[in-house]
């Protein structure tokens, strides 16, 4: 019951920290007319009420790290826990105008709800200018509590390269993902990996490990262990989304079924695909917008048969095996105490049993 | 002599401090592959030698209010001065993006140039993400330039306000102007003037002229003149672009003769034009991509005979006093010194005199 309990308090907490940030920017907002002060309260209707997946994160391993309760500053990890968020819907911002994207979980992101208000002469250019802005506006923000976070001079500087090295290497990922849907950069499987690991695993899973190090005062080896933990779950996290597109209950994960396929979407599944014979089964239908639920199911069949989808469920047990020995060897040379063992184990465990 | 000597010497070293900047970047970017190396580097082009107004504009005032040499700080302040340029250069990305521009002063843009690389399958989709990418990088830099300069607490804090306040009425600025130019927001006077102040002033003239100020040591009182003098010289400089564009030498200006016509840009022109019984002349062929310069130059004739001309050039005149009277006012208290004023002064009338 206590871990519900404080699962429950800790969720409050960030949703509280995130309303008030979203509250002292709106109010801000009124100077500059009802558009702008409507834009941000736009912004906080979309961005709040999510998971928290990632600011759980980080304040579960800092709890772990910190177990004397007297010496941790739960309010400070709260804070970056918090920016991390503004950060993750920053990005999500400038994906979905980069993408076209007007839905997301199909309900209207920012851009289809301000798309659908009316009242611009051109409601798609209204629309993604402002999530543009919003989304400068969210990573300055993000960029900004870091640099405010009143921990000692050593940790505010390793938080503000830590946050630096994440925006960038996020960024590298979107920018590859891009290149492979324009037809840029060629869409090998060595590079879909690459981009899955620097657009999702750093941000989500490797910043709030580390985050969490960098704020409970844990050693640069314990840091890089958490980084190295989060890329491995975080790939395997991103593979088995991949997967679940594809092959999964469309219901339960919240996509259209067979998006990925008609939108082209180069995944691991797909190169692996495009090096076996099957390839020019899928080819013709492959990134086709008018694919049809009975075509959606052969593809998925020949992506089954061909190999891809098992490829794939290996990708990702190796990932989760990878994470597992590094916390393995940390517990046998008491790099980590158990509480934080068990921390990631159960974390670990939550990524393996995942089936939405 | 000594003058020109030292102009010289300041452009050299903020061009140093840009280029280090982009060089340590682009070298750190080749780990995620050619294509996003080669972004860098591109922006690197772009962004580098030009008229560096506001570093230059932040190194003067610096030394004006801190006279002594052995206790100025003139490395930290070119630092602060080049991460303001980086801030210009990612605005104008994301203003290019916004209004679909491929060309500055005349020369492909970052987006014209990468969209006319070839080899993507949307050029244009490819050359406008990598535009919204880049420009959230050097958004990010910049912020942490400022988060990691060598200064007091107080004054880091200080630095962090001012910016985050810089990038909020920027951004405030462009969403009205998007709002105007898609007819969401009415375009009236006061509501262009404001725009054009947010837009423009606060981050091309204030916020250097703050900057000088917090790292000089100079008190919140002087802060806050050169704050008010900033935004009367940026409005000021902001309306003579206008009057510029529409009444200027189109080739020493740089611009296209009459695009801000043909594109029905909202100015304070405009806004004067459309209350005046000119404005049924000007309405059928204002905001007309197909634009004549017969039609032009019409055009022209009407808004100077209807008196838009002449009331934004008294605007601007307005301004210039209001920035001189402040002057006088800190001269009588001695709130400045001899040397501020002079180099403000300088300023001012470096911004009356301008004739492109």
């Amino acid at each position: 019951m206590t871990a519900i309990a404080t699962q429950d308090e800790q969720g409050i907490r960030i949703e509280e920290a995130l309303r008030l940030r979203f509250a002292e920017r709106s109010t801000a907002a009124e100077v500059y007319g009802e558009p702008f002060a409507g834009l941000w309260r736009s912004a906080a209707a979309h961005a709040t009420g999510g998971k928290l997946i990632r600011p759980r994160l980080l304040l579960d391993i800092h709890r772990a790290l910190s177990p004397d309760s007297r010496r941790r500053d739960t309010d400070t990890a709260v804070g970056i826990a918090a920016e991390i968020e503004l950060l993750h819907y920053a990005f999500l911002l400038h994906d979905d105008v980069i993408d076209g994207d007007l839905y997301r979980r199909r309900r209207p992101n920012l851009i289809g709800t301000l798309a659908h208000d009316g009242g611009a002469r051109d409601d798609l250019h209204w629309a993604r200018s402002s999530a543009i802005l919003m989304g400068d506006l969210l990573l300055a923000t993000a960029v900004l509590g870091f640099a405010r976070s009143r921990v000692s001079t050593a940790a505010r500087l390793r938080l503000l390269d830590l946050v630096e090295h994440t925006i960038v290497e996020t960024v590298a990922g979107e920018h590859i993902d891009v290149g492979l849907a324009d037809g840029v950069i060629v869409p090998d499987l060595r590079t879909i990996l690459a981009m899955s690991t620097y657009k999702t695993a750093t941000y989500s899973f490797s910043l709030p490990l580390r985050a969490a190090a960098v704020l409970a005062g844990a050693s640069v080896e314990v840091e890089e262990d958490l980084s190295a933990i989060g890329r491995h779950l975080g790939l395997a996290f991103q593979l088995q989304d991949d997967l679940l597109c594809i092959f999964g209950d469309a219901e339960a994960h919240g996509k259209d079924p067979f998006s990925d396929l008609r939108e082209g979407k180069e995944t691991a599944i797909i190169a692996y695909a495009r090096m076996t014979t099957a390839w020019t089964k899928i080819a013709p239908r492959f990134g086709t917008a008018d694919l049809t639920t009975e075509e959606g199911l052969h593809l998925r069949g020949v992506l089954r048969e061909c190999g891809a989808e098992g490829f794939v469920q290996s990708l990702v047990a190796d990932e989760l095996a990878a994470a597992s020995e590094i916390l393995t060897a940390a517990e046998e040379t008491r790099t980590m105490s158990g509480d934080v063992v068990t921390c990631l184990r159960t974390l670990l465990a939550r990524v393996e049993g995942r089936r939405s």
